[in-house]
This record gives structure tokens, C-alpha cells and sequence, in this order.
């Protein structure tokens, strides 16, 4: 059995950890956390049937149990519980409902070949969430507390993570300010909780490749901003422009920078290029972290791994719609594909440009550079190949 | 008594409908509308007391009652309601707590010397808000049909209108997505409601003047993005620069763009400079309806009015912190100050930039310009002179 030597991820903590330092958080007692010790169970008396494993509709159906955990800035966190999912009573004047106070994470449960439930590389999810919460103004907490507990609702809801390979327990860290008075200020209350749901494969019928809207005049982030972290408000301002996207006929949004209509991201996903350069040599290249884009768990992930296979060159670096075009035009370019802890990895097809169409030859020979971080990626998270990546849920 | 006579608003709403264009909403029946002739009012047995007037604190008290209008792709808009002050049961994969789908309006409720209750140029709030939700993908609705409910809750707690001129009843019309999916994409449910609460004074010792922090790292909106909409997520990204300006010893943020440092907006006001020009004219200037900067009703109005008046050179035209720092040093700027719902005007007095202070002489000899507007705007709101940018709510 091969095994994936895991190298540190120093690299994104350390830049995210740059770009906080641009809001600094005030909060004297923010090193103090809620503790995993303190953890509190109330199990349902009504666990729901679970839903066919063929039929699973993404965040539509939700495991029995979920974690809260209330803090307010005159007492601080308390006592994390595992309860029932319940709705919230909140006052409409809560800060969440007005000023976007929130944020959140995925992650999945794996439960692998071998019967067992597995996080992937669930410490970084710790780390950016609160690296999104510094920049909220919402409070900061241990994360390896928050990942105890985490852990246990997986357990308790064991019987929500479906028993296949194409499949997942995908997991929602969300915090939220629930402050009751209107005003832009920091949120002195506010709710972090988890809630679960059963996803199917991304791909039902294999590496469907999708459609991506290219349009400058749609900008989704910018130095100064807040593009690199997980906040609600990255996500509203896209929604009308994921609905231009669909009547192109496009899946997805390619999120474009500058007079250069530099690449970004997907939105939802990192975006990865595997092309023969300008110098004549093979390149896996995706966007660095500059602020503008989300350091994904996955998008690490990808780099790690080619860096490991040493196939190929592998570069953090900017390129722009007219590298793209040039690249296509000399036959340069071989496949273009999104990368996020949903999809794991989405080939990309086509580029809705300037009203034009860019042919993407993804999959024209199989696609062997996604097909290959498809595969490896998943023997890692279903157990088929160990990995320090991987956490074992027990 | 003199009468203002109310110019169109085109300017603003044509600008506005022009970003518009960049989200077409794909709603069929954007246009249909809930109706104030559906509205039901379940009045509270449980009033409660009136606050002190001396002792308002702005968004901190509510009134008795709200309205709330639900809908839902399906069947539309249900009926208004007006009801007691109720929380919300809200699932917890409420669209609106992970993906900031959500928006809001601002808008006073005076009692004038009359005992009459005014409300200000509210068509305008009517129009902004739909704007505000075609951009976040939340339903249109018939503004006129909004503002007569919203009348009616003005009626319903006329009680709660303090009777002083210098306090006012907030209103607070708010739209978030509450489907229960995870998921980013148009939410299928929402709920329109609007909230009150009395605010005191915003200058209860007179018009105190504020400190800004312009510090060029941090940006608030950029071309492409939303930042002329009413959409929550414009506000959480500023909760931890105005943490930072605090800490400075400055009240509010200045908002700064671009390599030349070019003046926008405080984040909840607008920005006016009165100065004597580089041309040596006296000049009212505030940066242009470009889509960086929310349209503020009262922007348009102290536009309006200085224009009225006829007194100087007005212009919506972009100026540098380089023209500002200039115009400090040839003695030719004057006055700097804020301008929206809130605060009607605010005064600037210091501005931190590069590490310097930058004194602004604004209330040096009374603040003759920010004072008349002050003074001939609340003559309006607080009925002293009639005009027809006031709606007598009965």
C-alpha cells in the first residue's frame, strides 16, 4: 500500500495569516475557546430514515444531530451540545440577517473501504475558519476542540455516512453574529454549529465536464477585500451572475482580474490549467494566493501531490484569458479543470468569452492529469491508499 | 412658508438601472407584488413602555409591531402582516446564514412641529430595495405596495414616533433568503419584513464632529461588484476596518480607491467637500454615481439643494486625498462632512492618512454650509416648511 508523505501546509497559513494582519482582531480573550471536555449529547428520539444513496440531492437532506455552540463577549463560549437539528429563534434584528455576520466551512466524512470514516485533512478547515472569523470580527476558538467535537457528531450520525465510495457525509462549520440591535458594529452574541448531509457522487454518470461564463465586467474579488476568506458575503454578490451564467448555458462562473481578465477561481472551486508553456515545458499552473482567491483544502492538496509525483512543472502564478486563447491556438493547451472539497475535481469543457466559445480539450484523451488526482485523491479519502492526510473518525 | 419643489430622481434610479443590466433577474413573475389591500394587523396585548427620549440608543429598542411578508417561488408573495415583534424559526441552512442573501433599506419616521408624521422621499427607499434585490436574486415587489403597509405600521405604533425634532421612529425594511438548502443559488423562499425602533438624537451635545481613518489597503467595492446595492454583504467585510479606525482613534472608515487614493464614501454616509476649486471657485463636490458608492437619498437631496440654492458650483465628480492634501495647504478647503439617513450630516474634523493627521477647518467658523443643510433639511422632515419630498403618514 503506497502512502502519501504529508508535507506541511505552511505555505496558505502563513500567506492567510499575512492577509489578517490587515484587520486586526481586538478581542483580549480571543485565545479562550469552548472544550471538547465540556461537550454535551442529547440524541433524538426521532432519527429520520436515511435517504437512497442513488437519490442524494446536495444539501437538501440533513443527519439527525448537529453542534452548537453559543458565545456572547461578556461570558465567552459555552458548552458545546450535540442535539437534534432544530430551527433557531432569532430576533429579525440579529446582526446576521442585516450585515452578513457569518461565515462557514465544508468538509466531508469518507467512509472508506475498510468500513471506517475518515476527515481529510480536517486541520486546515480548523485553521481557516478561524482565519475567516479574525476577519468577520467573530470570535476566534481552538480549533483542535472544535475538531474533537466534530468528530463525535460524526460518530453519532455513523449511520449517515453512506456506505460507498461515491459518496459522502459533507460536513457545515457556519458561524453566525445573532446580536439583537441594529447597527454596523461587531456582533456581541453569536452561534457556531454544524450540520451535516449525506451527498451523492458529484459525478452520478462519470467526469461530467461543465461550462464556465468568462466575463470581465463580473469582478467577484480585489486586493483590500475579503476574496481569500469564507464569509457569507463572498457568496450573495454571485448568484445573479451564476444565473447569467446558466442562460449562457454555462455551469459555473471563471471569475476574472484586471484589464489583463487574469484567472481566478470558480466561485465554488480553484481552478487548475495543465498546458505545454511557452517555453516548451509541461506545466500544471493555478492562480497563487494573493488575496484574490480561496486557498482551498484541495487546491493544496493538487499541488502537493504533482509536486510529489515530479512529472511535471508545477507553478503558483498568474495567467490571463490571452495566455488561454494563445495556448489554445498552438494546440498548447490540454486540460483545464475546478478543484473544491464538493467536486474534488471538475474538468472544464468550454469558455464562454467575449460572446465567443474557447473549446477546452479536457477530456479529448481521457483527461490523464485530472483522471489522475481523481483517482489518487479518492484512494486516499476512501482508505484504499493510507495517508497523514486523512484523520480516522473512532 | 417656503416650498421645495422636488426634482426627479432620474438620475439616480436610471444610473442604478444601469448596473442592473450586469444581473438580469430571470424571475417570470418578478412583477407581481403582494398587496396592501391583503394586509392583516394582529395588534400586541403586551405594549410595551415607551423609552426615555433622552436616553435612545440607536437599533437598540424596538417597537411593538413589525410587518412581514413571506415568499416562495412557488405561490408567490403571501399576504402582508402586521404583528407583534416576534423571532424568527428558522432552519439552520437558511439560505441567508451562509450565503448572505439578504438586504436592507433605511429610511426615519418625524413627527413634526405640526404632530404630524412625516416620512422622506420614501418612493426612493422603494426603488432602492428592489434594486438591491434584483442584484441579490431576492423577489421584486410592487414599492408602492410596500410603502402604503409600511404607512400602516407607522399608524399601528404612532405612539412609538418620539415627539421631539430631534428624534425620529428608524425604519428598517429588510429581505433575507430562508430556504432550507445548502447550496449557493437563488433562494426559492424569502421574507420581507420591517422593523422600528425610536433613535435619539445623533448629535445629542450638538453636531460633533468625526475622525476618519483613509487607509488605501483597505477597499471597500470595486468596479463589477456591488457596492452601490443595499446587500448585506457590503457590511460584514467593514465591521474589522472600523475595529482598526477605532483603534486609531477615528469613528468612522473613508473608504479610498485606486492608485490615486480617490475619496468615496464612510460605509454608512456619503461624502461632501466644500472648497474653493484649483479654478478658484467655491464648490460642493461629491464623488460620482460610478457603482462604488451607495445612491444615498440623502446624497441626492443635499445635491438637490445646494443646486437650489444656487449659492456655489455643485459636482459629482471624483477627487484624491492629493487634491485634498493640496487644497488643506492652500487654506482653500473648508468643510468636509457625511451625509445619510442616520445622521443627516456629520462633520469631519480629522482624517488619518499615512500616519498623519490631517485637521479638516470644517467647524472652524460654525460649519456654514454642512450647518444650513442641517438646518433646511430637518425644516422639511419636522414639517417647518412644506415640502413635496415629504409623505404625511395618516
Amino acid at each position: 500500500m503506497a502512502t502519501f508523505i504529508t508535507k506541511s501546509w505552511s505555505g496558505l497559513v502563513y500567506r492567510c495569516r499575512a492577509y489578517q494582519k490587515l484587520a486586526p482582531c481586538r478581542r483580549a480573550h480571543a485565545a479562550s475557546s469552548f472544550k471538547f471536555e465540556d461537550l454535551q449529547v442529547s440524541l433524538t428520539s426521532n432519527p429520520q430514515p436515511k435517504p437512497d444513496p442513488e437519490k442524494l440531492l446536495f444539501g437538501h437532506q440533513f443527519a439527525d444531530h448537529m453542534l452548537e455552540i453559543e458565545w456572547n463577549l461578556k461570558t465567552g463560549w459555552g458548552h458545546p451540545i450535540i442535539c437534534p437539528v432544530h430551527n433557531f429563534s432569532l430576533h429579525p434584528s440579529a446582526k446576521v440577517f442585516h450585515y452578513a455576520t457569518e461565515l462557514f466551512e465544508g468538509m466531508k466524512a469518507y467512509r472508506g473501504v475498510d468500513n471506517k470514516i475518515r476527515l481529510f485533512r480536517p486541520h486546515d478547515n480548523m485553521i481557516r475558519m478561524n482565519d475567516s472569523a479574525k476577519r468577520a470580527s467573530l470570535p476566534a476558538f481552538n480549533g483542535e476542540e472544535l475538531l474533537k467535537c466534530l468528530k463525535k457528531l460524526v460518530m453519532v450520525d455513523q449511520d449517515w455516512v453512506p456506505d460507498s465510495t461515491s459518496t459522502s457525509l459533507y460536513l457545515r462549520p457556519t458561524m453566525i453574529g445573532t446580536e439583537e440591535s441594529l447597527g454596523v458594529a461587531e456582533s456581541h452574541k453569536a452561534v457556531l454549529f454544524v450540520l451535516s448531509c449525506p451527498v451523492g457522487p458529484y459525478f452520478p454518470t462519470g467526469m461530467k465536464p461543465v461550462s464556465l461564463l468568462a466575463d470581465p465586467k463580473y469582478v467577484r474579488a480585489w486586493p483590500g477585500g475579503t476574496g481569500w476568506t469564507k464569509m457569507g458575503s463572498n457568496y450573495a454578490p454571485t448568484i445573479s451572475v451564476l444565473n447569467a451564467a446558466h442562460d449562457k448555458g454555462c455551469q459555473q462562473v471563471l471569475w476574472l482580474f484586471g484589464e489583463n481578465h487574469t484567472l481566478t477561481e470558480v466561485g465554488t472551486m480553484n481552478l487548475f490549467t495543465f498546458w505545454t508553456n511557452e517555453q516548451g515545458e509541461e506545466e500544471l499552473v493555478t492562480p497563487p494566493l494573493s488575496g484574490l482567491i480561496l486557498a482551498g483544502i484541495t487546491r493544496q492538496t493538487l499541488l502537493d501531490m504533482a509536486r510529489q509525483w515530479g512529472k511535471f512543472k508545477v507553478s503558483e502564478r498568474n495567467i490571463t484569458m490571452k495566455d488561454i486563447i494563445k495556448a489554445l491556438n498552438e494546440n498548447r493547451l490540454k486540460e483545464m479543470f475546478g478543484a473544491g472539497t464538493a467536486c474534488i475535481v471538475c474538468p472544464v469543457e468550454r469558455i464562454s468569452y467575449k460572446d465567443e466559445w474557447l473549446d477546452i480539450p479536457t477530456m479529448k484523451d481521457g483527461g490523464p492529469v485530472v483522471s489522475k488526482f481523481l483517482k489518487d485523491l479518492t484512494d486516499i479519502q476512501y482508505g484504499r491508499v493510507s495517508s497523514e492526510w486523512t484523520v480516522i473518525v473512532d
